[in-house]
């Protein structure tokens, strides 16, 4: 067999395959990241690759220009290996693109003291079992001579009025060393458990303190905080893309990619040691800890997430009759998934619900405090899946929507997600049909992401550039109204490419707003049939809290004005941001908001959508703008006399 | 730096070095055992290896002949390395040696049923916690669609009767496909915890039985079984050599070798991944088992050997006041040491007495019943090192004598372990001087072993060819006895090169002797040391209780000639086998041993002997022929007119 080598650029990272090896695989096994929407089936186009050298074969694609083609530009997944190659990576590396906030930030004070009021309203105790206590040991001589670890445990046992004290091994290979470099004087960090105390971490600074670590794990993001769990202060907290989505923008691809060889293994890894670990090394770095200072963790993340974060077979969540491996995962240590904290530290997933309902909607239910509260609150967690929840303390009904990743800019060409770049606000000119646009950060635009989506598509349908089924009207003269022979459709186009980071036309096509109205009719229908399966009305609703990865910019009025959300008063609607990470973030502050989350999981109805014969109806008729019953959008019907 | 490529035959292992490598080092590297009692510093002579090719510098010694020079041979830990070299191996590798033994054989029923009989008569209950359950669970539905573990914990709680059931990661890893591989019906083995059932393992097949790994870690020897928990039965056993042997004979010479760079990490390797998963895999291949049914581990060493087992820092050991780290050692995980078993077993280890006084002692006493009976009993472990305990349940004593490895063979020129191919017997002809010989195995003789070396004494001392002092008489004309130039001293010749199995002679010198007299003299006045300490004389002794590697083939009278043993009447002695193993399998099969266990090590008083200021001088009379205090040996002065 013969091999190739192939060099990544800028990075320099080198593989060495077998001839005839397909790109992406090559990508992968040299560790280079390439987003693949698709999972690498060649239709999304997002693997944009620069050949600069190299023999290889490519297939043809309409989502190439014959330009690109001339340049160099290939897609990744549908180039094969012929010799060795040079390849420049023009998008860049996810992974490298963490960003490590600032401890002060306005956010995270925000989402602990939002989390610890909900707490404190709802009667639940913060605390945990961890403590740290120092230690200032007699010298051992000849008449004391007693080993180190049963000398630690004689003064600890005073100290803690306990007889059964426990360590790991961790503990007990360092603790001849720290005892003897600090003149005896130790701090321990100590567990508690069912009957006695464990020494989980053991170190020579009087200031050593105990960490948790928080995470959302989402399908297409993941954001991380390190705590202080004796204050409950948020220390560190940073986010970036889940490196899983080499293998798949959807948890569906995911699922199938894990019954491949390896294939379980290589998204475990990518979630473990290709995310969380680099978010954990670049947090401990900034706080200047030691990753074993970190004693807990808690994650929340949907059901298929959790399985392979714990290396767990998922593919039976997509096989009728939907069967996850677990619901409640019993409390495994960090070293068990290889996770770059303490190698015991305990590892917390929230409970799911059912297949397609998980321990992040927990999180988010448990956060926002619905399962407390008298008033019925529709909760709609708008991140690559849509999850929505619906109930008060008495009742809840939850069901997902298969969205997609479109709220998170997957499947849409010119899509990204919420980061540097992304076009999040856009306001269109009725008359010249100009649009408006803001950026986040202070960079050119590169991409539009969810909110920015929906205003698009609200202004498109109020200035008549696309019709009620999202189709746009080729009747209207526009150098930004245009045929793509490359995809056979029209598109319009937000920012030409002189105005963009990269070049390339940012532009919302039939097929990409075909999607997006797909994402948002399941999200609306899904709503709709949790209303009707207790008959309620959406006016009867006291509030709607949004959560997930769109939210904080998203516009309301165009949000409804698409059909997303209900047509209700504006007020009623409530941004509560990460709500699976304030879940995760109580977890770690409070042992009884972890027991709390578990009745929660428990005491949720999941409404199986596909088992629902009105589901399909209700979907087929929120895919237009905003539905085909105008009814139900008063406030519309009036404004655009419809 | 120039690097060398270095060929061991005949395995053909290959290493890469930098030039001006010592060799022993490179063997390491390359994975390839060699023997070395004096941990390389050139004064055993057990290192010889044959270059077959390749420029090299090497050290004068005199444990070579000139002859053997010439044919290449050399001692690796005098050689360096200046160009490529193939070496050829000649001694066998120690790590093939392993014996499986049958599992009908009568020594292994032997110490099942004797250590089942002393838990008997101590009122001891046996019994574990561990069990195994087979379920049918019922088939998923739509409408029973609760996930796998969940499912599972439904059906065990109905039949255990018990709220609390957990898992290991492993245990969910595999779950779903057991359930779906085997139309739900599967075995799960558990272990019982302080609040609930823990599941250790789970198995497709009925007859998936829970086993029990226990070990004794000798310096020299490691012994282990396989151990079918519920039923007490021995499945297979297994001994070899303890690969750290390359790191040195002693504890000391390891306790040092261990505080270099990397030699902690090496030598529980070599404990660990070398000898004992060897050992392991040997055992579950022979009984076509997984290795995920070795669901608990118990392990009797020395303090030391305990310590590197876990991998936990033990130079205190040997640095006044001679700390260890632990006592007892908390239970870990057969994956907290890279143990090749069930990830999840317990690691259970004896505890320990002091420095040097160990687990393994802890078990023989266990195992022979001391603690509990009345009659007052000498116990003495000779293995590698020299322990002794005096008493009965009221009191217990215990000293260590630093014996060194004698008594396994080591530090003797021709000395080896008791395995195939060792004299373990001899008596010499009065008039003609020669010797008669037993052989281990049906093969030719390749050197002698403890009991082989005790007789050959005895009957040198009791023939006259050496005196009081160990010294050969040079007047005695034979062709046995000669001048060794090499070493510079006389020696007595057993067997001839023309009868054994390397062509190599097989002889006692003057070194030799004064090596063992030094073991057994240390052996000897520890015992005194003890008895004095309770002002008793060895005649009040009700019994003596021999165990160790040297045990089975003993001969009482001539141990009782040389100054080993007291004279006292010979129905006082016992052998006892390998306690160490007999107390470890205790532990396997009754949780109240384990605590038993803790309770003897608590009750044990340590004699420090290095601080008892009459000890040096009992050990400098106990140097002798039977001992300079001839009337301690009343029956022997009678028979030779002393």
């Amino acid at each position: 067999m013969e091999k190739c080598t192939v060099i990544f650029q800028p990075t320099g990272k080198t593989v060495e395959v077998a001839r005839g090896t397909n790109l992406m695989e090559a990508a992968r096994k040299a560790g280079v990241f390439l987003d693949a929407p698709c999972a690498g089936k060649g239709h999304c186009g997002k693997c944009r690759i620069k050949i600069k050298s190299g023999k290889h074969k490519h297939e043809y694609t309409p989502l190439l220009a014959a330009e690109e083609i001339e340049q160099g530009i290939r897609l990744a997944c549908l180039t094969w290996i012929q010799d060795d190659m040079t390849i420049e990576i023009m998008e860049v590396d996810i992974i490298n693109d963490i960003m490590v906030e600032d401890i002060t930030s306005a956010s995270k004070g925000k989402l602990a003291k939002r989390t610890l009021d909900i707490l404190s309203a709802s009667e639940i105790e913060v605390g945990t079992g961890f403590t740290t206590v120092t230690l200032t040991l007699p010298k051992p001589t000849i008449d004391d001579n007693i080993p180190d670890f049963e000398r630690v445990k004689r003064e600890l046992k005073q100290v803690l009025g306990c007889e059964k004290i426990s360590c790991f091994i961790e503990v007990l290979k360092k603790l001849p060393a720290i005892l003897r470099k600090n003149d005896n004087e130790i701090t321990l960090m100590l567990s508690k458990n069912d009957s006695g105390y464990d020494i989980i971490n053991v170190a020579d600074k009087k200031e050593a303190k105990p960490f948790g670590l928080c995470v959302d794990i989402g399908t297409t993001t993941v954001a991380a905080c390190l705590v202080d769990i004796q204050t409950g202060e948020i220390k560190a907290s940073a986010n970036s893309g889940n490196l899983q989505m080499q293998y798949g923008a959807d948890v569906i691809s995911r699922i199938i990619y894990s019954t491949k060889d390896d294939g379980l293994k290589k998204l475990q890894q990518a979630i473990v040691e290709g995310t969380l670990n680099q978010l954990i090394n670049k947090m401990i770095c900034k706080l200047g800890i030691s990753k074993d200072d970190i004693v807990f963790s808690v994650f929340a993340g949907n059901t298929t997430m959790t399985h392979l974060l714990l290396g767990v077979p998922a593919e039976n969540i997509r096989i009728e009759p939907y069967i996850p491996a677990f619901r409640n995962a019993p409390v495994f240590r960090a070293g068990d998934i290889l996770l770059g904290i303490n190698k015991n530290a305990p590892v917390f997933t929230l409970p799911n619900v059912a297949s397609y309902v998980g321990g992040d909607i927990v999180a988010g239910v448990l956060a926002s405090g619905i399962w407390k509260g008298d008033e019925t609150v529709l909760f709609m967690d708008l991140g690559t899946n849509g999850e929505i929840v619906l109930g008060n303390r008495e009742w809840m009904l939850t069901c997902a929507c298969s969205a997609g990743p479109a709220f998170e800019g997957g499947e849409i060409s010119s899509g990204m997600r919420a980061s540097s770049g992304a076009i999040d606000e856009v306001k269109i000119n009725k008359y010249d049909l100009k649009p408006r646009i803001s950026v986040i950060g202070e960079v050119k635009p590169k991409g539009i992401c969810g909110s920015g989506i929906i205003d698009a598509i609200a202004e498109m349908f109020l200035t008549g550039i696309i019709d009620m089924k999202g189709k746009i009207n080729k009747a209207i003269k526009s150098d930004r109204i245009r045929y793509n022979h490359n995809i056979g459709c029209y598109e319009y186009v937000i920012v030409f490419g002189g105005e963009t980071e990269d070049g390339r036309d940012i532009t919302l096509n039939e097929i990409d707003i075909d999607n997006f109205l797909r994402a948002k009719g399941a999200v609306y229908s899904g709503a709709r049939t949790l209303l009707n399966n207790v008959g309620m009305s959406a006016a009867e609703i006291d509030r709607v809290i949004i959560a997930g990865g769109i939210g904080q910019n998203l516009d309301i009025k165009n949000s409804i004005t698409i059909g997303l959300l209900p047509d209700i008063p504006h007020d009623k609607f409530e941004f509560i941001g990460n709500s699976s990470l304030a879940g995760a973030y109580a977890c770690i502050i409070s042992d009884e908001a972890r027991q709390k989350a578990a009745e929660i999981a428990d005491n949720m109805t999941y409404i199986e959508l596909s088992a629902d014969s009105a589901y399909m109806e209700e979907f087929i008729s929120a895919c237009f703008l905003p539905h085909t019953d105008t009814t139900l959008f008063p406030s519309l019907k009036k404004a655009m006399n419809l």
